[in-house]
């Protein structure tokens, strides 16, 4: 763990970075969104924040931008021109987006970024089709940029994991025993191949070879299940108005995030008694999620998970030294990984 | 319109070629969705028929491999081998059962080849994941065949219109008004990009030119567009032991299929009083079903709509010719096409 005064400047470089990358992505992204997509582009619109649900002009969140902030600083590190890397950044945006689209059909989440979701707002046969729409975005984008069949290989591979992670995370909510590696394991498929994938193309497209590509990509997927643990902490004690999430909801919906996951295993008095109300069918009552809450925090749950954060953090930092980066490129991707896993949204 | 012996010899070409391409793909097409998927698997399985819903084997229909027969016969209309456009098979076998998956749950269609549909088997999620999984594991089989970038950017171009296509349909259903000019074009996307996609990558993996590649790809498509309107008429005057679907459900649901638009416009009284019943709120109730399957034959809408597909028919083998096909693969186009159009399932 970093500390003292180099962290306030990480902090500030790491969220300098995102504004730039949500800066440079967004009004491409949406040309190419409003260029391509004809039926679905209202719902498109309003998932990616610049249309209301009635079409009208919008100002709603539209995401961190984490996914291309990390393509364009990889390609920093591999000493490219960040212009090249735009589509590349535009594809992962838009494979991310894709999997919200989803994902929140799958899980019947109802709000997304402090908004109806594009299935509740649209209903579900226009959520569906929108992820169907930015996922077969993303291919073209990258296609016609010319990344070339390595690159488009990547990318299938990584969409591939990012489903079947999508599907273990599901699979986990019905099952009574998880071990926190099979869950590090869900969270590197689910999270961590995109953000590595991230990572991969911003460096293959300034050129570099495949080795390199795959250290950044190794880093990327690191700092992913890095990120997921830490959305996973911000799920039992963040807050909803930083957030946009309603807190509470992994614990109600009986979800088995690792800091749950390390509660249930820590063998404390707080422990057992989540076990018990984890054990009751159904989703837990409100006063039953504020005592969970409690409870996973009492365990040690938090705790394990931060330390968890930390070691998925070094690792990254050891693949992303190994990669050989340039200066700026390397300070950009510590900064990048130390705010993405040191936040309260 | 061919009529007299070469009809018969046509039809035994065709059907046989749709066997042997099953054949073909479906053990691989097995392998490798056991291969790569994990927690998707046996959604999969069940959605491609050798699973039942308890994960037990089956030997369920499968489909007719329309896409990978094509695929084949395209790579011999170029003179190459077919054993290389087998990767190219599996890929356009794997987006169409995407399609279907997605499809269903979009049209809230709960039957499938005569079984319930994947979402009504498995639940909504396990629906959309089924369809994601299989979509990403397209792409990656491509990919690692060494499809290159163009034969990649061929297919993300084609998903990418079929997603467009199935949009406008579900808009259709919701418009008063929809012109004969606009199904098709509806028509050419949702169905006839993927099967235009089907014989260019045939075509590619044997190694032919971008030129020869397309002209197939306009083939495919005018045989796609001729296919969806063989498929409305079924939906008119189909039988359902044969085709596995409720006939009469496009009817009941409002959609605005190429005969139904025809009898709509066609100023019969016959048009006229379907025109009424469709103007009705809801879902038609049964008797009313019956009565406007007969207004739209007795409206001319059915002879409409073989003209139609004879009209694009004629322009698939303009295309084909164009392209400068081997004998034999010509032969096995020209069947292919005329069994997928004159076909009663």
């Amino acid at each position: 763990m970093i500390t003292g005064p180099a962290v306030e400047s990480l902090e500030g470089t790491g969220h300098q970075l995102l504004e730039q990358a949500r800066a440079r992505v967004r009004p491409s992204l949406r040309d190419r969104v409003e260029g391509r997509l004809t039926e679905n582009r209202a719902a498109a619109g309003y998932h990616l924040g610049w249309l209301d649900e009635h079409g009208d002009p919008s100002e709603a969140g539209a995401g961190k931008a984490v996914r291309p902030a990390l393509c364009y600083a990889a390609a920093e590190a591999v000493e490219g021109d960040i212009k090249e890397a735009g589509s590349a950044a535009m594809t992962v945006q838009l494979v991310h987006d894709f999997s919200l689209a989803h994902d929140d059909i799958i899980d019947g989440d109802r709000v997304r970024r402090n908004r109806p979701a594009v299935w509740a707002a649209f209903g579900t046969p226009a959520g569906v089709l929108c992820g169907d729409a930015l996922l077969s975005l993303a291919f073209i984008t990258l296609a016609e940029a010319g990344g070339g069949g390595r690159a488009l290989a990547r990318l299938a591979e990584a969409v591939g994991e990012l489903i079947e992670g999508e599907a273990l995370d599901m699979a986990f909510e019905q099952r009574e025993q998880v071990r926190l590696g099979e869950y590090t394991a869900m969270a590197a498929a689910k999270t961590g191949a995109l953000m590595g994938c991230a990572c991969a193309l911003g460096a293959l497209s300034a050129g570099c070879d495949e080795n390199r590509a795959d250290l950044l990509a190794a880093f990327g997927r690191h700092v992913g299940v890095a990120f997921q643990i830490t959305d996973d902490v911000l799920g039992i004690c963040g807050r909803q108005e930083v957030t946009g999430k309603p807190v509470g909801a992994d614990l109600a919906s009986g979800k088995k995030t690792l800091p749950i996951l390390a509660a249930l295993a820590s063998g404390t008095p707080a422990g057992r008694e989540l076990a018990e109300l984890y054990a009751g069918p159904g989703e837990l009552a409100d006063e039953h999620v504020d005592r969970a809450t409690h409870l996973v925090t009492e365990a040690g749950g938090v705790t394990a998970a931060r330390q968890e954060i930390e070691r998925e953090l070094q690792q990254a930092l050891a693949a992303l030294a190994e990669s050989g980066p340039a200066p700026r490129g390397r300070q950009q991707l510590t900064a990048l990984a130390h705010v993405l896993t040191h936040r309260d949204q």
